[in-house]
């Protein structure tokens, strides 16, 4: 009921001036924000457990375009696509360029994959073999060129290397192996490319990852070059970690270069963003949020790596990019003078009830009128389901298996 | 060398008799400890990222068996396998029977699968569909009247029914739905069979998991009824837990059924037992030990479940079987008399160090002469090597895709 | 501002009023809610590492009992105090009593000590020595002597037996001992007392604590007789526990006594309530909404047990009592009908989405307007802060070290 | 038994020439293995729960001297103690340093205590007041004056900096102050001294910890200067951490300075050395034993830090040292030649089974021929117990609270 929310508007406009928010200010940061949404977010996937298929499941990498495509048709935000190389750039890149555009859709990060391929049982670019080491550099250079044709400026790394048994692997013959091989990528890439490292805690390798966490992506960063920066994975990290220091402390080293956005209870469950610890996201964006007014504010990659085995995948997309609209304007919001001047009187309770109090607003209001001064629908979720896509593409895709995302093999 | 490893062992005894175990009742106990492996333990699996295939892993349920049957050729400990209803069972269950017994194995457990059919997204037993409910009670009844007809008296039940989101599913409709058809399993099982319910922490279930810890799993199957027992699968605890207390609570409440063995450092790595933290497994053993000495001792049922998705699949199963048996055999010579007078004493100090010292003998001599007055090599991992029957079945079976375990959809 | 918030009430009751949400219910129910601070909560606490003394903490059980006043004082919920039987009860209880009553308190739960004498090194109830078992259950026969006495219907039972090293202890020995002593007292308690045992995952046992989780507490409760019930300290789970689950599970067991709120990241780190993950304390409010209208509801003990040792105490403490009166407030406006039937249908977005307007719904005006009814400020921390309390109380009492509570031996 | 030792020495020395291991070699390294133990574990202890208090346990530093004396001449190689500015350093320094050369003994590692007065509840050189920052550095430069005058080599430095709530400190605001802290402290040093910089997960912050993990010791060392190291605590770990694979990450960055030894099984639980998981402080010391022997070997400083809350504290320590010895020697005898092999040719089983062999390898014999040529006795526990030492301590110094030591306020 747009009436209803214009009203509630008025009034959270009020109690957001007498905070000393700028209002318009807000706005014009909402509308620049930007999310990528992963191909492979549009396909099937599952645990090692099984893969339990959805109507309409993206195969082909036209149909993830277009169904990310209507994730920024809904709400806005989301005009670029991260690829995945081996499953999405099989064929004629320009082609996959060309649909993009003409789907007002952009190609944003380029994810090669060095994990897949049966030869990388133990290990890609740390594999003891120099045969299969050198494949998997091949492949992260034939990567950089296809990020260069497809005029992508964002060089996504993942490694699955690690190792499942102590013994298995020596950990630092390892490490100098994948050094040499980011080492070699990065003088490949061009002048405008940046290099994503992301670390991960544990999984596919029971025993130890070669980039386990925040500090070893960092030490390969350094190592590979001036443009090699770190990718922070949500559900990336140990037990009880508190991830928004993590950030706040790459911020400071200026070496932090994105996001995998999702959410998790326990491993790297890749849920839906927000959907497990709402004020932790919002943490993390309060830290986002102040290092963007700075100058020389760095360029971050703000992207989603989740996989919905059971929820529908576009629904759940745009509830996740929502709730990133959602944590970053609540961190908009927050009465920073008062923060500071609390922080400076050891002033605890007032410091963490400033915090709270934004966390607590009720902004839908707010992303509302933005949304609509957008040209866009307020309420991006309603809107998608009464739009009939779901249904269009169940009818016309149907169930297909063994589409390659996740848990299929 | 066998002359070294009897030099040895006259040291060992000596050293045994003097702490004032009984080698021969300890040798006597280490012949009758019987271990079951699973038959999926045998086939391809992998994680949600991929599957490696092996050369010579089996797919069909006889290559399983005979499979199953080296590992107790060479081990003399490994009679009985676990079945998987739907992976092995899909033939006509008397000609598995007639296998297993022409490769002097018995058939173990019966595993109903209830979470891979597409129906079961939502859940099996728990789902708020009474058709899908009723079709996964079923598969288990079938299960049970396969059982009885394979002559199998062990019912294991695992179940993946959890949730993803808050709010997806109502903890207590689904917790009741869950008792019903343990109830009616329970009481269609013949009087000879018991049924174990496994418990799980996480995965393939996000955010909550119906039978989540021992406790849950405890009230269900005193609610199904007295024949139900627990089951605790290493993996399948929160970090940090301590599992042998667990097991003495569980034998203490005559509550513990068997054990799926494995063992992991993250989540449910499903790692070679004893690879990770040797000295846990031990000191669960000790509780396992001290128990079968006991009036009215309980019968336990020992059984393995892992996926060795990157070691050779039949080597990894005897090393496991090897370290269940040095473990047991380390457990057997725990200087219990000065453990208990240290216990009373509070002599901290002096009660650790009872376990260390068992914990550190090398029991390998000890090992050895029981494996050879079992007939077997003293020692199997080389013998099996130098078999050739890995050699033999590579080339015989080679590899072949989907062949049906986990990670493969 | 009262204007506003009556505003913005009249627009929050025209949309909760279309969800199908009772109004007038909600307000009833908030009314009657009530949550019991701790006595030590008053008093100066630390961590291991030292302790941080505030001016005008409580030092005397009159002065915890005064300070207790004030948070019931402004937040109108908080009307009892639980008492530590050996930091509180020294003198005649009929006076603490008097006193109680005299600031129009009730004493709530008593709360005996079996950890802090140094007899207890090695284990109170479960001490191998004879005559310190005899003391420790002395202890409590008296403790429920003394609540008799001052008219407490709660017997909490905390335990911090447990052991550092394998072998310290015998987990079973231990556990015969520790049912013993729980029927011995549970046998001792009038007929209208309750008997809560609590349980914890770790600390100061390191290696093993003898009732380590739910499933323990409550086969000892069980055990101990029918009056015995689970109480469910927040912090006291390993990492990732889904505690919503087993709220839910012990609530249909009937085997829920009560609370003891805080929150943690970490270990039991006994931070302001919902200061950490506000998401999952209204996620178990939610069960305990649901539970409150069954038939045959059960009676359940709402507590607080945590320690402010950097925040000021009765601020903390007021912080504690709204976030507890939020997320009940906020499970209350839960649309379920739609929960349901999301449930039903298998549609996991709208159910989470249920759950999360409700989450995210600003109940500060409906709160304010029940304060309001019930005479109290609706906002009750600005206006304790306005009342010039602590600032009496810090120069009245002053700093005094060793005021006998947490981290101070 | 020395005959028995010896024979079954011969056996030993035997198996492990046929590995190839240079027995005079392990022997060597064994006889210059040093490790330092702390002032303060030779005092009372405990938790935040409370303080069991030891007879005999040390007060004064001539105490702690004398008992870190006994546990050198048991051992023979821990002949320095770590000292506690604060705890230790109240009297004339000159006088400690004459009381330690007297014993035989060396002062080692400086450890500043910013932790405990009033004034850092906030923080020390994070606080937000300059004062007290102020305060703290200038407590860091004069425990480096302390240090030059006593000979030390070592800083140690950790910082309980960290906050509970959300909002209480800015992390970047914070971060700076640290850094220019510790670069103020770096220019003090002297050309020989080096500064260690301890990270921790968490505790006593709840919420943040300033230096969290080992990439932010690291990133704080490098800014601090070349002659800061990192200091990895093994009980200041995330649950399920693979530690060894950061002493190997730090080892290969040049960035390790040094170790507090302990074990856990939760948080920072500090029991003694192996206690919980002896085969992962094996796997730390592999990396530690093949780092050794390479040009340019870092100089790592080898120090326990733990706290016998309920063990005699003497015997804690020895047991500890004996750890150390005991992993190191089993680190000693890998056959690293066959383990090289196994990895280039990706047999896992055998690469496991290599370090499996040396970690079951009954190392005692030699261990007690090692002893036995360094002139102490062979079984060093059993022979401080026979000394009498304890009782004569116990009976001369008696029991006497408030010592000074963790848990004490």
């Amino acid at each position: 009921m747009p009436m209803d929310y214009r009203s509630q508007l008025a009034f959270l406009e009020d109690s957001l001036s007498e905070r000393g928010i700028d209002i318009a200010g807000v706005k014009e940061r909402l509308k620049k924000q930007q999310i990528e949404t992963p191909s492979w977010g549009y396909a099937d996937s599952g645990t090692r457990f099984g893969v339990f298929y959805q109507p309409g499941a993206a195969v082909t990498i036209q149909e993830k375009l277009e169904d990310a495509a209507q994730v920024h048709k809904f709400t806005g935000i989301a005009p670029s696509v991260a690829l995945h190389v081996l499953w999405d750039l099989t064929g004629d890149p320009d082609e996959v360029k060309a649909c993009a555009e003409s789907l007002g859709m952009r190609i944003g990060s380029i994810n090669p994959n060095v994990f897949q391929d049966q030869d990388y049982k133990l290990g890609s670019v740390t594999n003891e073999n120099p045969q299969i080491r050198k494949k998997a550099l091949q492949h992260i250079l034939d990567s950089i060129d296809l990020g260069r044709r497809l005029g992508s400026k964002v060089l996504s790394l993942w490694f699955a290397d690690g190792t499942n048994y102590p013994g298995q692997g020596d950990f630092r013959r390892r490490k100098a192996w994948l050094t040499e091989a980011l080492q070699t990528a990065h003088n490949a890439m061009p002048e405008d490319m940046v290099m994503l490292i992301e670390y991960k805690f544990f999984e596919p390798g029971f025993y130890h990852t070669d980039i386990a966490d925040w500090g070893m992506a960092a030490a390969f960063a350094r190592a590979a070059g001036p443009r090699a920066k770190v990718l922070v994975d949500l559900g990336h990290h140990a037990p009880s970690t508190n991830i928004e220091h993590i950030v706040a402390f790459l911020l400071d080293e200026r070496m932090l270069g994105g996001f995998h956005f999702n959410n998790r209870k326990y491993g790297d469950d890749d849920l839906t963003v927000g959907s497990i610890n709402p004020y932790e996201l919002f943490l993390i964006y309060c830290e986002l949020a102040a290092a963007e007014t700075e100058p020389n504010a760095p360029k971050i990659e703000y992207m989603v790596d989740q996989s919905a085995n059971l929820k529908p995948k576009i629904e759940d997309m745009i509830q996740t990019i929502l709730a990133l609209q959602t944590a970053y304007c609540k961190a908009l919001i927050v009465d920073r003078k008062t923060l500071r001047q609390a922080q400076q009187d050891g002033d605890i309770v007032t410091a963490e009830r400033v915090l709270q109090e934004a966390f607590f607003t009720d902004v839908e209001p707010l992303l509302k009128a933005v949304r609509e001064e957008m040209g866009i629908d307020p309420d991006p979720l309603t809107a998608f389901r009464k739009s009939g896509y779901l249904e269009k593409i169940s009818r016309e895709r149907g169930i297909r298996r063994g589409s390659g995302g996740l848990g299929q093999s």
